[in-house]
């Protein structure tokens, strides 16, 4: 397993106003959960790769995120979730039960 | 799970001339196998999904792509090796042992 956790933000932008991750700020979140991990140290091999990713293709239920290779999916609303996110799935491998995608 | 092979191949293109994926055509490729998967009918909830994701930070033995759940980490020259790839791992669940990344 070369990462521990890889996480995938959609990022993907639609034209014409349809609903999408990038509309409801994920490239922001991505930023901030990449550099997140990055200061407390956990970035690497063996540790959390944070990624950008092109349309996951579950847009009505987004900003949308995946993490491997557990396979959960998340949403989010705001930089409070993606610390909840990081500090119990991310770190201490505890699933967060109320962001999960249905 | 949501998909039963979710496929992130590198796209990310770095400045400058230095390696990246993307200078290795994996825009293309990834286009490819997406097509392939969906003529086959196979792309899907269930199935497979094809995805662009940003650099996934293997940048000197790319063009690089993974397959997950299951954590399987590829390279790959041409489209005889994305079809091996699609046909032998993703439609039969066999490795392609010769294309993996050390």
């Amino acid at each position: 397993m070369y990462y521990k956790h890889h996480v995938f933000f959609c990022i993907n932008r639609r034209d014409s106003g349809e609903v999408c991750c990038a509309q409801r700020g994920s490239e922001a979140m991505q930023a901030y959960a990449k550099d997140r991990i990055k200061s407390l140290r956990r970035s690497g091999p063996g540790g959390v790769r944070i990624n950008k990713a092109g349309c996951l293709d579950r847009c009505d239920l987004g900003p949308c995120m995946v993490v491997y290779p557990e396979a959960v999916w998340y949403t989010y609303v705001d930089k409070q979730d993606i610390d909840e996110i990081i500090d119990s799935h991310l770190i201490h491998g505890r699933v967060v039960e109320r962001l999960l995608l249905p």
